[in-house]
Parts: C-alpha cells; sequence; structure tokens
C-alpha cells in the first residue's frame, strides 16, 4: 500500500479511502491512485482487512448435495439476495458427509465469512452450536434447528406429503403406499406424517401400506419397481406417494417401461421434490414442488437481519409452502 | 493463543507446533492443548495464517454454469482430488456472466486461497492474466486458454462431434443436421469441426445441414422440434447431432411425443453431453459422454503440480476422451 501512495503521489490514509470510503477523495486523485493500483498489481489484502474487521464480504454456504436440485435451487436463490446485498456467496459441497460438513464449517469460520448458510441432511447442532460459540451466524436450511438455537427456512414437508397422497385420494385411488428410505432424514419422517393424515382424514375407505426403499436413486427405484411388478395385481397398490422424485422415475421405469404395468392407469405416481428430471421422464412425473430459490432468498435475508441487529436480533423460523405439479404419471 | 497457552500450561510455541507440526509434540501434550483450545472456543485464525504464509488450505474453483451436469462432474472430480491432498474445495457459481466471473476470481484472490480451477464458457484471457499478475496460480477447465498463459483441462470436443456423427451414419443415416446455439462457445465451434469431418469422410452420399436454434434449453428443444415438424417429409433430416442434451430433449419431445414423428425410427437423435437427463427422458437419449470427473481430478492434479514445483513448472494441456453412450433415440 505504500507503494501505491509513493507511486500515485499520495498519503497512506488517501489510498485507503479510495479503497474503503471513495466518496471523500476527488474523481481525478482516485483514478491517479486507481492507475497506480492496477500498474503495481496491488491487491486490496482481504486477509488484512477482515483480520481487522473481523469479517469478509463473502457468505458462506454449505450444501449437502449439489447433485439434488433443490440444493443448486437454493444456491441460486442465495446468490441473487446475496449480490442484491453487495456479498460474494461461496459454495461448499458435502456429499452427506457429516466430517466434511464440519471440515467446511471450520474452513468458512477461519475464512471469516460475514455468515453462513448450512443445509444439511442430519442433526448439525453440534457444528452449529460450535459457529455460534465463535459468534458466526448461521441459518439453516431444510432442517429444524433445536429451538432458540438459530434462525432456519422450511419448507412445509407434513403438506409435501398430504398434498401428494390426498391428490391421489381426490382422483379416485384408494390403495396408497409410502415409499421410503432413509428415515434419518427429517424431510421423510415429516412427509410420512402428511401422508398419514391424508389418509386418515379419507376414512376407511383409502389404505395405506409403506414399502422400504434400499436408497433414494433411480437405481433403487429400479429394484422397488420389480419387487411391485412381482406381486399378485390385486396387492398392487393403485397409487404412490415416492419420498424422492429419482426413485420415482426408477419405479415408473420398471413399472410401465419393462413390466407393462400402465402409469398412471394401473398406478399412479406422486414425487415430493420437482426436481430437474421429473418433467423429462419417460412418464412425466406429477410432484410437489419444493421453493428451493424462495427458501435461499429467504435465508439470505433472515441472516442479513441478524447481522444488522446484532443483539437486538430474535431467531425466526420461515416456513414456505410447497405446491402441486400436476403431470402424466397422476393426471388430474 | 496465549490464553491457550495459558490453560494448558504449555508454551507458545508448543501451541503452535500442535496446531502446524503436531508430529513434534508428545500425543499426551498436544492432548492438553487440543482440550484447551476446545474448552476456550479458540479458533486458529486463518486470516492471520494466510497474511502469513501468502495463501490458506483452500483451492477456489469457479463454475459457469451449475445448473449444467458437466460442471458438476467437474467439482466433484476436483473435490476427490483436493481432500485426497488435504485441501478444501470451495465453489463459485458465475451464471455465464463475466462479470462476476471476475468478481469470484478477485474474492478467491483476496482470500489468498492455495490456487483456483476456472470452468468459464467465454474466452477468460484478462482474469486469467489477473490472477497470475498477482502470483496466484489458475487452471482452467473445458477452454483453451491462450497458448502458455496457464495449464488446461480439456475435452476433445472435435472428437465429440465426430462420434456422434460417425454414429449415424454407421447406422445408416445419410441426411444429417447439426442443430446450435451460440456459436460464441468454444465446444460448440469444435463439435462442429468433429461433425463436418465424419460427414466429409462418409463422401457424397451423406449431406449434413445446420439448424440454428435460439438457446440450448429443452424449451428452445420446442421450438426447432416444431419447425422440424412442419417440414415436408422428404425434408426432414434423418439424423441430428445435438449440441447440447437439453436441447435434445425437447426435440424429441416435439417431434415424437406431439408429432408422431418416431425417434429413432424416422429421425435418430445422439446429444453431445451425456447430462443426469439423457437417461431418463421420454426417448433414452444415445449422447457422446464429457468425462466431467476426470477432468476435475485432472485440474487439480495440474495445480497441485504448479504450486510444487514453482519457477521449474511448465504449463501443460490434458486433453481428455469422450465416449458414445448408446441408447433408444439412436440404437445401434
Amino acid at each position: 500500500m505504500q507503494d501505491v501512495a509513493k507511486a500515485a503521489g499520495v498519503s497512506l490514509g488517501t489510498v485507503s479511502n479510495v479503497l474503503n470510503h471513495p466518496a471523500k477523495v476527488s474523481p481525478v486523485t482516485a483514478q491517479r491512485v486507481r492507475e497506480a493500483i492496477a500498474r503495481l498489481g496491488f491487491v486490496r489484502n482481504d486477509a488484512a482487512r477482515s483480520l481487522a474487521s473481523g469479517s469478509n464480504d463473502s457468505v458462506g454456504m454449505v450444501l449437502a448435495d449439489i447433485e439434488n436440485s433443490l440444493f443448486i435451487d437454493m444456491a441460486h436463490g442465495a446468490q441473487e439476495a446475496a449480490r442484491a446485498a453487495g456479498l460474494n456467496l461461496l459454495l461448499a459441497n458435502t456429499t452427506c458427509d457429516m466430517g466434511l460438513q464440519d471440515d467446511y464449517l471450520d474452513v468458512f469460520d477461519q475464512a471469516r465469512v460475514t455468515g453462513m448458510l448450512l443445509a444439511p441432511m442430519e442433526d448439525s447442532s453440534a457444528g452449529i452450536a460450535r459457529m455460534r460459540s465463535h459468534g458466526r451466524q448461521i441459518v439453516l436450511l431444510n432442517f429444524s434447528p433445536k429451538p432458540g438455537t438459530c434462525c432456519s427456512v422450511l419448507v412445509n414437508n407434513e403438506h409435501v406429503g398430504y398434498l401428494a397422497a390426498r391428490h391421489l385420494i381426490d382422483t379416485g385411488r384408494t390403495r396408497l403406499a409410502y415409499v421410503v428410505a432413509h428415515d434419518d432424514y427429517q424431510p421423510v419422517r415429516e412427509r410420512r406424517r402428511g401422508v398419514r393424515a391424508a389418509v386418515e382424514e379419507a376414512g376407511a375407505r383409502v389404505t395405506l401400506e409403506e414399502i422400504d426403499s434400499v436408497g433414494l436413486t433411480t437405481a433403487h427405484g429400479h429394484l422397488v419397481g420389480r419387487d411391485l411388478a412381482g406381486r399378485k395385481p390385486g396387492d398392487l397398490p393403485d397409487g404412490l406417494v415416492v419420498v424422492a422424485d429419482e426413485l420415482a422415475n426408477g419405479i415408473i421405469h420398471e413399472l410401465h417401461t419393462v413390466a407393462g404395468i400402465g402409469v398412471p392407469d394401473q398406478v399412479a405416481v406422486v414425487g415430493c421434490e420437482n426436481n430437474r428430471t421429473a418433467g423429462s421422464a419417460a412418464v412425466p412425473l406429477t410432484a410437489v414442488d419444493l421453493p428451493g430459490r424462495a427458501m435461499g432468498r429467504e435465508a439470505m435475508r433472515l441472516l442479513m437481519d441478524e447481522v444488522a441487529s446484532g443483539e437486538r436480533h430474535r431467531h425466526a423460523t420461515v416456513v414456505l409452502e410447497p405446491e402441486l405439479i400436476i403431470r402424466s404419471s397422476a393426471p388430474r
């Protein structure tokens, strides 16, 4: 910085003003300083600046799974809101590995980011408490925190399950099944509650069974679909609520394309995410849409509020509502 | 750090050794220091450390488009290699906006990352030169740099076009079309060269036309498909090489599902990416697979080599070969 001041023929304070309070410097002087900076290849040293101020201009977002378009949508929404606030959004992907998640929280903590957004798949209370004990603001996405520990943005996952099951019941299905995997994931358990509520509401004419899948991918769906195709026709459910879209696509492939069990004629299928593949599958998937972009924007808004209000801040939970998108796999 | 030393009853140098050279400290002492650190909520201050050493333990990866699964694959591969080297990978998404790309290069530069990976959609020479002038190592993915300016990892995009067209010719198609958009994108131009080479190789019996699309999405594919469906049957190509998979899926939807022009019977279609939607479309898409994960891993290897060898480093270009994945839209 001294070299820049010397090259531009100004004081150190003027260089600092050009960088931090440009309105205080005349345009001509500012231009001279900027030219000197460009000539010398001087980089404003954020390491030094964040050391002094305790934070930099970035928000760190830790995502459980960038393969899942819900997380990509949350990143888009958060980035829009961050940019509007003059902040940068840095991303880290944990591939659902809690060890990696802890590492990335530490990376952003040590980099002294302005705040963090965390979209985990499992309980992350320990990591959140560690960040907060360092004075680091953190907002949780898509996972309920322990009450009062931090702000969070959730989707009403119980209503996701309810909307899916209710649509099947309203279109005349009576033998429903909820296809699940990963009961350790909060959304999976919450969607079950909604499915059950819709079935109970319908009374004795509608039955519900639960079908366990080994995992949530298309390949796991192939296994479930093959099992179903092997059942006696009377034992086949006529409506499936499938907890994840890829899983649903795999089931539809085995039932409809391989075994010739018509979707939706014999079995109607509803997914619970409305991800990128939902509309382009062999039988386009009716699915409950999760508002990822809005969740990302809301999370940034809560984080900014917490950063700005300091001690006066009160944690908040924002719950966004899902929406049913009707396609061929379970038509009107 | 002094508080930690006091609480653990050791010298400042011992605390520093536990953090930076743990092998020098006895396990018992190290444990005592770590407990004191945990008790005091002490964070190793990377801002201070990166200020001293000029770099931290993170690699910054700037991606043009996290909607495109090629970029997600590159991030996975880079992360695997980074973790294996004890480094963290931080991501930034530019949504194909060159202004945002410049901002994120600056963010990572100012954060003093160990190095950067850049996967752009357009010429980024100015940004790369700016990073290099600050002594920041950077490796380019999926885009040819100006010769000698930095390391790069490429896919042989000419061969992508060649494999796609050659497959159509080998399976008896004679009226080919290359469906393109965004001629400003390097891969689009390179794939065209390969398509042309395959057609020329086949001699006069095979013709080639070029069909311009407004963009690369499924919706743009619907427009192209509708145009094609409106042609007289004799004017219809019998084989399409489509520069992007989503575009191909949109075309197939309009031709096959809407207009009843059979894919592959009347028109065979080959995509040029093999992204996540390729296998699950209405007619599963034959596509040339781009080796994204391997590209990410190679890029990290080149970056680590450059960081480790310093002055002795010589820039290298790694070109990875694509592979044809045959599905129903253009069978054997």
